[in-house]
C-alpha cells in the first residue's frame, strides 16, 4: 500500500467538502490583547482577535505573567518528570487545593490539559466500575465520547438538555448497576446552558454519579468563578467537576475536583494520568494566580457580560443571524463550510477581523458558523469596527438577514 | 452503589499489594538542579533528585529559560485556542519546523505531550487506514498501546526487540492490508535499545510502516540530539518518529515528524490533535531553544555518557545489582514493591537522596526497581554520596548483592 497516496486522496476529499483546515498563524501582542501579528507568506499585519477563548483576557494579566516568570526563575521550565517519578512540584500540590477549594470539594486532581483530564477520568471511571453504563448528552464534546468509546462500558445517548429523555433511559437500567450521568454546563459550540437542577434530580433518583464538564463555564460564573453549577448553588450535588486552565483562566492545563476517594482512585489507575510528564511548575503557579485573582474580582465577569451583551445588540439591529442563548458565546450562523471560510477570509484579509470558521467535525455538516467571543479586552469601537465590517461583507454578498433559529 | 466505598476498598488493595503510590512533592531548584526542596508534613528539606527525565539539565538552561520568559513578555501566558481556533501562533509553526529539520522529516506535528502525540497518532492512522493491521513490541509504552487499544484495529504483540518474530508475523498477513510496527528506540524501564535497522529491514519486506517512539532518546543520542535513529543514520527509514519534549529538552509536549501528507492527515484527524488548546507559545519557545542548543553542542551528551559510565562502576564495585543496557537509565532491582519502596524511603529521609521506587502498573509485579537517572548536573561528590549511601542500606538491610540478570 501506498500510504502517502491514501492520505493525500482523504485529504482531497476533505478539501472537496470545503472542509480543509487552513490554520491562521498568530502572534498575541502580551498587553495589547485582542491585538496580534497575523503571519502571511508576504510579510505579517495587525489584527483583531474576535474567537480566542483566552474569555477574559487572563492570559496577558499581570499577576498570572509575574506568578510564571517567578516559578521559571524558581524551579525551571519543565517539570522533568511523571507525576509519581519526580514530577510532583509544591506548585501542583498548590494548584490542586485551589481547584478544590474552588468547586467546594474536598479533593482535586491535575491533568496535561482538559480533553486528558475528560478522557482518562471517564475510561477509568467507566472501565473499573463493574457493569457501568454511561448516560451522555447527545452534544458532548469530543475528549468526553473518546473516555466513554475507550472505556468500552454500555453507553446510552440522551437528548441533548432534556431530563426526561435522561429519565427514560436512565429507568430502563438494572438499578444495581453504577451509572455516571456525563454532561456539560455551557455546549461550547451552541452556547446554551445544561438544565443542571433537573438533571441531579434525576441522577439522584436513579442513584447515577453526575459527571460536570464545566470548560466554557469555570472562571465566568458564579461568585467565585466556580461556573454554572457554583452560580446555581448545586456543586454540592454534582459528584465530579472538570475543568480546564487553558480557556477563562488563561494558561493551559484541566482537572477534576470530587471526592478524596475518586481523585485518588482516578490518580492510581488512570494511563493517561500516570504515564505522562507533569505541566510545567510554571504553568501551574500562573493557573494558580489566574484563579486566585478571579476568585476574588467580578469586574472581569462583569465586562465581559456587558460586551458580549453589546455585541448580540449590534447583531439584531443589523439583522445579523446568530443564536439566541444565555452564555458568552456568540454564534453567526452560515451554514456552509465554503461560505464560511469566504466570509472568514474577507474579514480578516480586507478588514483585520479574525473569527475562524466552525466547520465539520468541531459542528455538524450544515451548521458552519462564526463563533465570536467577545471579551473584556474588547472595546466599544472594536465592536463598532466588527459590526461595520460584518455589515459590509454581509450586504455585498446578499447573505440572508433575520434571527436564527435557537 | 456507594461509588466512594467502590474508590476506598479499590486503594485499600493496591496499599495491600504494596503498590499505592505517594507522590514526593519537590520544588527544584532552578541553577541548582540536582537540588531541590523536598515538602514534607514538618517543614521543607534539601534533597538530590537522582531519578528525574530532565535528563541533561536543560529545564535550567538560561538559553531555554530566557526563550520563555521573551515569549511570556510578547505574547502572554496561554494559546488561547485549539490550534484551529486563534490557538496556532509562530511560535508553534516555527517549533514544529526546528522538529521536521531535527528528524530531516518534511513536516511535524506538536501535541500537549508525547503521551497524547502517540495515542492520538496511533489511533488515528490504525482507524482509519482501512483493514490496518497494528504489530506492537511486547515492551511498549502505555501511550502506544492505549492508541491501538482505542483505534480497534487489529493488534499483534511480537517479542521484545526480536525482529524474526516480527517477520513471522508479518508474513502470516494479508501483504494487501496496511500495516503499522510500533516499537521504541530507548525502553524507558529496562534502558535497552531496539534493532532498529532490523526491524526496518523486515518492515520494509512486508511494506509495513515503521512508528518509532524515541521519546527516551532525542536530545540524547546522534550528533545533533536526533535519537538512535539519528546516530544510526536510519531516520530515512522510519516513517513516523515520535518525541517528547518533556525529558531531554526540559520543557513539555510532544510531537511526530513525518511526511507532509501523514502529518497533514493526523492534523486533519486527530481528535487528540484538534478539541484541545494548544500548548502556551512560552513553552513552544523554550522547547525551540533547547532543540536549538542541543542540535549544535555535544558537551551535553558527553558529560550524560561519562556520568552514566561512573555511576554503572561504582554500582559494580559496590555489587549493587543493576541490569546491563547501553544507554543512559540505570535500573537498580529490587523486586518487590514493599522493599522497593523501604530503600527508597531511607534514602529520602536519611541521606536526602530522592530515587522513586517504580512499581506496577509501570513495570511489572515483581520488576520492582529504583531507575537511577544521572545526568550532566551531578557531580562526581554526588556519585560518591550516592554509593555510600546505597551502600550503608545495602549493607543494614543485608539486601542481595551481585549482577542482576539482563
Ligand atoms: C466542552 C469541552 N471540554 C473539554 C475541552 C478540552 O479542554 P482543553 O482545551 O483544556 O484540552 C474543550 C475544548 O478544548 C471543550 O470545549
Ligand atoms: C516511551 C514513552 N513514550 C511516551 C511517553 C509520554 O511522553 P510525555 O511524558 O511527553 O507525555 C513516555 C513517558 O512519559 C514514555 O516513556
Amino acid at each position: 500500500m501506498n500510504y502517502d497516496e491514501f492520505f493525500r486522496a482523504e485529504l482531497q476529499s476533505l478539501a472537496d467538502e470545503g472542509n480543509y483546515r487552513h490554520f491562521a498563524e498568530l502572534e498575541r501582542r502580551q498587553g495589547d490583547f485582542p491585538r496580534a501579528r497575523h503571519h502571511r507568506p508576504d510579510g505579517t499585519k495587525e489584527v483583531t482577535v474576535w474567537c480566542s477563548n483566552d474569555y477574559l483576557g487572563m492570559g496577558q494579566h499581570p499577576a498570572v505573567l509575574s506568578a510564571m516568570h517567578e516559578a521559571i526563575d524558581r524551579c525551571g521550565a519543565g517539570a522533568g518528570g511523571t507525576r509519581n517519578i519526580s514530577g510532583t512540584t509544591h506548585d501542583h500540590v498548590m494548584l490542586e487545593q485551589e481547584l478544590a477549594d474552588l468547586h467546594h470539594k474536598p479533593a482535586a486532581l491535575l491533568f496535561t490539559s482538559g480533553y486528558v483530564s475528560n478522557w482518562a477520568a471517564i475510561t477509568t471511571l467507566a472501565s473499573r466500575l463493574p457493569g457501568c453504563v454511561v448516560l451522555s448528552d447527545a452534544g458532548n464534546h469530543a475528549s468526553m465520547i473518546e473516555g466513554i468509546r475507550h472505556s468500552r462500558a454500555e453507553k446510552i445517548i440522551f437528548k441533548h438538555n432534556d431530563p426526561q429523555d435522561l429519565e427514560r433511559c436512565l429507568a430502563q437500567i438494572d438499578p444495581k448497576r453504577p451509572k455516571i450521568v456525563a454532561f456539560e454546563s455551557v455546549y461550547s459550540m451552541d452556547g446554551d446552558i445544561a438544565p443542571i437542577a433537573k438533571i441531579c434530580d434525576v441522577a439522584e433518583k436513579y442513584g447515577a454519579m453526575t459527571y460536570l464538564d464545566e470548560v466554557h463555564a469555570v472562571g465566568l460564573y458564579g461568585l467565585r468563578g466556580g461556573g454554572i453549577a457554583e452560580r446555581e448553588g448545586l456543586m454540592d450535588r454534582i459528584t465530579l467537576i472538570e475543568g480546564t486552565l487553558g480557556k477563562a483562566f488563561g494558561v493551559v492545563g484541566g482537572y477534576i475536583a470530587a471526592s478524596t476517594e475518586l481523585c485518588d482512585f482516578v490518580r492510581s489507575f488512570a494511563s493517561g494520568f500516570i504515564f505522562t510528564t507533569a505541566l510545567p511548575p510554571a504553568c501551574a503557579a500562573a493557573a494558580r494566580a489566574s484563579i486566585q485573582h478571579l476568585k476574588q474580582s467580578n469586574s472581569e465577569r462583569e465586562r465581559h457580560q456587558n460586551r458580549v451583551a453589546a455585541v448580540r445588540r449590534q447583531l439584531d439591529i443589523m439583522g445579523v443571524p446568530h443564536l439566541k442563548n444565555d452564555s458568552h458565546i456568540v454564534p453567526v450562523m452560515v451554514g456552509n463550510p465554503v461560505k464560511c471560510k469566504m466570509i472568514s477570509d474577507r474579514l480578516l484579509q480586507d478588514y483585520g477581523i479574525y473569527v475562524q470558521p466552525i466547520n465539520y467535525p468541531t459542528v455538524p455538516k450544515g451548521t458552519e458558523r462564526l463563533r465570536i467571543t467577545p471579551s473584556p479586552v474588547h472595546s466599544d469601537e472594536d465592536i463598532r469596527y466588527l459590526m461595520e465590517s460584518l455589515g459590509a461583507i454581509w450586504s455585498e454578498c446578499a447573505l440572508a438577514r433575520g434571527v436564527a433559529a435557537a
